[in-house]
Formats: C-alpha cells, structure tokens, sequence
C-alpha cells in the first residue's frame, strides 16, 4: 500500500516543527506581558454552531462528520431514495470542524459565563479546517492564533492590542506597519458623501484600494452609482493627514464625529509610549469584514510583498447569536503561516533552534560504546542535550549523521580515550578538535 | 440559540490550559535533552491509511469526514436504493481525523524516508479522536504524547526510554514504577509451559493479572484448556526474581533465551546510571498489543489508583503495511490526560503557575487612570506581566476582579499617589500594602 497524504494538508518536519514552535513561544510570552490568559476549545463542534455564521461560502467548506454507527437508518426514505446532498446533510451529520476561533469564543464565552471575570482576555493558538481548495501556500488546516478582550467597551484596549503587535513582531524582529482606522469614519464619510445607506458595499470596495489602486475603486464606486464628485471627495477625505480637518469635513455625521472621538482617545493612549513600528492612522483602511464596528487594525511588513500578516477591529454584538447580546470586544490575530514565510524570506529564526541537541558522542569499538553511553548519562545529568550513536558503526557514516542531524559538536571516544578519561571534542563547524575531560566538556557545552 | 458544546469534547478553562501546558513544556525539554526531535501530522488522514490499523473496534470509533460538496452525486443508484452505511460509507467519504500518533508516524517515515536521518528519534504530542461512548474521564477528543526511535535495534535505546520516563516523571515530582518486560520471555514461558501456539491469547489473559487477580487469570487459562500444572508453572515462572534461573527454565526457548539476552544487556545500560525511579523487571507484564515484539514498559504511579500513565514497547514492523518492511523501532507513551488528574490529585502543579500576571494596576478616577496606564506601560516594558482595570470603577469592584483572577499584588492609583508619582501596593495574599516608586516596583515584582 502507498502512502499517502490528503490534500490541502501536511507534514511539518522537526525544523519546521521547531520554528513555528518559537513563534508560538514568542506571541505567548508577549500575550501574557500584556495580561491574556490561554483557552482552548475542541476542534469539533456542533454543526448548529458552525452552520450560518460564515456565510454561504463558509458553509460549504465547513468539513462535516459523519455520524458513527449506523448512521443511515434514521434516514427517511424519501430523503434516501430522492434528496440532494443538502436534504441528506442534517440526517446524517451533526457535528464538524472548528472553522476559526471566533465562533467558537461566543459560544465559550456565553457557556462559561459564570467561570470568567470580565473584561476576559484571552489568548487561543488552535488549527482551524476549511475545504478551501488547496493551492501554493492554501492548506485545508492551519493555525489561527487570536487574542480578544470581551465584555468591556473601554478605548485603552485598542491601544493595547497595538502595543501587543507593536511588541511581537519587535520580538520576532519583523519590522512592521501598523494601520489604524475606524469603522465609524468611514461610516462617517460614507454620510457626508452621500452614501451613508450603501456602506456596506462602500466599504467591500474600498478594501480593494491596494490590490486595484485608484482607478479600480473609482470604476467600482461609479459601478455603484457614486457620481465624479463624490468620488473625489472620498480620495480627498481618506487622505486628510489633519484630524482636525477631518472632524470638520465629518461634522455632519452623528457616527464619524463619534469614530473621530474614538481615535483621539486612542491616540491619547498611544502617545504615552514609545513604539518600535511605525503606527498609521490610515482613513481608507476597510476590512473586508462588517462585523466590525468601532477600530479596525492591519499589520504590514513592508519588507515583504505578502499582504497583511495581522488584523483585528472591534465588534459589538460577538455573543448576540448565543444568546448573551450587548458584550463588547476587541481583538487581533496573528497570520502564523504567513509570519512564518517572513521569517523564513528575511532569515529570522535564530540558528541555534535547530541545533538543539548539543553533541554527538562517537564510539570507535563495542567496548568503548559502553563507557560512552555512560558520558552520555552524564552529559544529560548535567542538563546537556546530547546523543549517542547507537552502534559502534564506521567513523564516516556516524560522522555523516552529525552533519545531516545538524549536531554542532561531536565527541569521539576510543580506546585511548576510555583509558585517559577523555573525550576527543570536534567542533563541526570549524573543524578544530580538541582533548577534554568530562567536567571541561560539560563546563563548554552549558 | 442556546449554545452547546459536542458531546464527548470540552473547552479548557485558562487554569487548565497554563496546567497542561506546562506539563509539555516539561516533557518537550526531557524529550530534547536525550535528543529526540519534533514532528507533526495532519489531524486529517485518508482513510485508506487508517481503516484496518486499529481492529474491527477502531473501524467502528473512527471519525469519518464526509466529502465536500455534492457528495450524492457520485453514489451509484444500487448504493443510494438499497445500501447499507457500510455500502455507502465508502462512496461520501474519504477522510477520517487521526485516530493515534503510531499510524501516521508508520506513514510519515514512509513518505519522508529521505528527509529523515535514522535512526530517526522523535516526540509528536497532539490530539486524536475516537467516537468512544463518553464517560467520566473518557473523551472524544485528546491529547497523546508519543516518543519513538525508528531504525534501529540497538537495546541502547530501550534503556535510553527508561531513562525519558524516570527523568520526565522526576521533573514533573511524580513518583512512579517503571516496569519492564520482554515479549520474548513471555513467549518462552508459553513455550516452555506447552502453549506456545496459543501465544496471543495466553498475554491477553495474563495482562488482565492487576485487574482480576491469580485467580481469576488461573480461571481464563483453565478455559483456553491449560491444565493446573501449566497455571502454576505459568505463576512460577512470572514471580521468578533470579534472571539466571529463568534463563535455565527458559532454556529450551530459542525466543525465550533470546528475551533474557536482551533484558541482560538492557540492565547493562540501566546499571550505569542512578534513577530516581524504582525500575521493576516484571515477568507477568504483558501489554495488550501483539504488535509489540521485544522489551515492553508501563509506568504507575503507586500513590494514585489510576492505572497505568505510560507504557510501550519494542515493535519490527511499523513500517512495513506501507511498503518498508524491517524497520525496527522502539517507543513510549505518555498518558497526559492522567498524568494531568495525578498532579491535581497530588497538587503538584506550581502555584505560580496560575499567577502569570504579577500585578494589577487600579485608578480611583478618571485622571489617574491615564497615569495609571503610563505605569502599565513602564512595567511591560521591563518585562512584568501586569494589566490595568480598563475603568477607574468602584474600588470593590476592581478588588474582586483581582481576587477572583488570582493575582497576587494590586497597585492603587489616585490623585495623591499620581502627585507624589508613588503606587500603593497590596499584596493580596497577606493584606500587606506599601507606597512604592515605580522602580523600586519594577525590582520588587523581577
């Protein structure tokens, strides 16, 4: 039988394994400098949970279990002899795999009600599933990694979670951008251009300025019946650099005059600390997602032409479905996949991750493997990662497996060197070799 | 809509997460002192790699994930008429969710064979699923922590195994038995006693020993037709303390004397080192699985009636369903899940653990609170996990927060404290409370 894996999924080899290892590390410990404490749900959930929050599109690529047993006898037989696939669907499965981590944080945030103190801030770092169909860089699983604060309105949020990133992506060493905007500014100029009623789709075609450009927004708004004039003036507003102007030019709307607020409050905040990244407060920032409705963020690395590698907002109605309305949040994720193809572009990871076993004991001969598996117990004893070959096998061939295990140092033990308590020490890399007792060896591997 | 959550799952609190989490924190860094490496699958697999890996049992528990989209439209009219779900199954379904860490580890090495050096020692700690009945303690859905070197036979290694159990068992203060056996002496004492081809069977009675006593292991023998003087030889043979007296009991055993070869040289290895651990040769350890082949371990904790939280074994043919036949390996488990109940039991988690945010900072109004949030900042910065209540709310209330978050020091913020730029800290554990200035907060929270 051939071995096969499905597709849309993978592997991950050690190094891989230990890289995305060192993000995770790294976003938690910021996470918790900043106060947000881990969750986990399960990856499957009742399809009742999952079903109509995605949209039609999500629906489809949400992966459905089928029920155990028997699961056709509580078909009917009508539906068994005529149904679609639709019509067959709830018959015959009734749970399915965690699609993001927001759903299932309403819902764990309304069952669990009574265990949580809010403002909840949580952290989750979980694979979600979606039968997207695969593509270069598209997998059918992949992480999401999602810090939010629930049940709180209160502005100092939004600057946290732009300290979060500003400190996480300084920790990783990716240099980054941090856009800001507001929902309700954009709301606002939407309303003063006279398009307050189409915002949704107003908005959908803005989020397309950087893939499109200018032109291709301006055709899209024309499609949509904005005239010329109208047109230029939201160019000109998204570009107003004074906020001041922009208050003004928004008078007229009760929703912008209130998002300008918003962000000053915000900036206010912002201004009592010293970032590493660039902040951008960027008028014509959109989000795809109506869901938001107060600040929204995206992060960018200029360095690398990958879109955005971060992205949040405030939404006000996350646990309204579950049956627990008027809860306020505020979040942003992480794109682990694609800060991982950063790090890799822009050589990031530290070399010393994949060199976590420090050495490699060598034995010459049978009787020599035995008094090296006892250095080696001693190596660990002193809290040495090491290894040692297992057989007494040529010279070449454990060399060989050093080199391709990436094992910096290696230690070669004879019988000479069992006889004078020695190890022959090679440094991998530069090729020098020196004597060492064992105190000495254990004193230069710590 | 009310929410709930998939029978047989659950959602993990903060507590349990930071709690489990440290648990693979530990084992993840014995794991790499003793140089194993990590790898990762797919939760999803084709099923025509796991069906028939596990028994009639595991066909039945596995996760079947139904086909996207149309997925009818493909069943032939006899199947959709008259089908039964096993007819069916095959034609709206091709997946399946992992079912264990050992198959697709069998089906990683196959695939990766040249990616891979060998022998190839790794840890996989991920979840798996089975659609088990749920019952206290049992889940659908967790988490299996796994440690294999494959490509070897060397028995350096089985005593290597041993030494990852007493050293992770130490670390995490559980005391515990290692136990080991060898599948070869068992077969010998079938042989010897006269049931060597009733091998199977004859360990899948003796393993139940713990369970149901000598008697009631004397009883199923009696039914798979031995007669008294094999049980007793069997009892005999189990409780023999002296290794060299087995050998000659052995002795008309070719496999039997080759398990006393290989349990010789194993203590050869163990008898080089101090364990922390009680290691216990015991003959009457049989481990379920046929698919073990050599030296076999189990772990208990004797302060805890739990059963078994680890076990393993020496296996030849992992690889050989997919193509890759004579590759011997060798592996042990860790039970995380009871692993996790024996340190709550015997509270052995730390207590810090669950204080990850050292302090929180509370304003008494409006002004202070913006002062409150630059020394929020200035305490991240130096690298102090600490939040700040998001409102200058009611003292009590910011208070209960505290406490019921468990953080273990609160500063107060008024106007008094802004003036002389000076924090009120309480620790919330002894009532004590201090004015302090923000670096000398800084050094008494490093």
């Amino acid at each position: 039988m051939k071995p096969s894996i499905s597709k849309g999924t993978r592997d991950f080899l050690p190094d891989e394994v230990i890289r995305r290892q060192f993000i995770f590390d790294t976003l938690r410990d910021i996470f918790e400098l900043f106060d947000f404490i881990p969750i986990e749900t399960p990856a499957i959930e009742n399809l009742q949970t999952l079903t109509g929050k995605y949209g039609e599109e999500g629906d489809r690529l949400l992966f459905k279990i089928l029920n155990n047993g028997d699961f056709m006898s509580r078909v009917s037989d009508d539906v068994r002899m005529g149904g679609s696939s639709a019509e067959l669907l709830p018959q015959i499965s009734k749970r399915g795999l965690r699609y993001d981590l927001t759903v299932p944080l309403a819902r764990y945030v309304v069952m669990h009600q009574n265990d949580l103190q809010f403002p909840f801030k949580r952290y989750q770092m979980q694979p979600v599933w979606r039968a997207d169909r695969p593509q270069k860089g598209r997998y059918q699983e992949f992480y999401q990694c999602d810090v939010d604060i629930i049940g709180s309105d209160a502005l100092m949020f939004e600057a946290e979670l732009v300290a979060v990133y500003d400190q996480a992506f300084h920790r990783l060493q990716i240099p980054v951008e941090i856009k800001v905007n507001n929902r309700k500014i954009l709301q606002g100029i939407a309303d003063v251009i006279g398009a307050g009623e189409k915002f949704s789709q107003f908005t959908i075609v803005l989020d397309k300025l950087d893939k499109i450009g200018e032109s291709g927004v301006a055709k899209q708004f024309d499609e949509m019946g904005l005239s010329s004039d109208q047109i230029n003036l939201v160019f000109e507003l998204i570009k107003e650099n004074d906020i001041a102007k922009l208050e003004i030019a928004l008078n007229k709307s009760e929703t912008g005059i209130k998002g300008i607020e918003e962000i000053k409050k915000v900036k206010q905040y912002l201004r009592t600390q010293e970032f590493n990244n660039n902040i951008i407060f960027d008028w014509s920032l959109a989000r795809g997602l109506n869901y938001y409705t107060g600040c929204i963020f995206e992060v960018v690395s200029p360095k690398v032409n990958i879109g955005s590698i971060g992205g949040g907002g405030r939404y006000d109605n996350l646990t309204e479905i579950f049956g627990m309305p008027n809860v306020s949040g505020v979040g942003i994720s992480f794109g682990v996949a694609r800060i991982y193809d950063v790090m890799t572009e822009l050589n990031l990871f530290p070399d010393s991750l994949e060199q976590r076993t420090k050495i490699l004991l060598m034995a010459m001969d049978e009787k020599s493997h035995q008094y090296a598996f006892e250095c080696v117990v001693k190596l660990r004893h002193a809290g040495i990662n090491s290894a040692l070959y297992p057989t007494a096998a040529k010279l070449k061939k454990q060399m060989k497996y050093a080199h391709e295990r990436n094992i910096p140092v290696v230690g070669i033990i004879g019988s000479n060197e069992m006889e004078n308590q020695r190890i022959s020490v090679k440094n991998m890399d530069s090729g020098e070799q020196n004597d060492h007792q064992m105190d000495d060896l254990i004193k230069l591997l710590s």
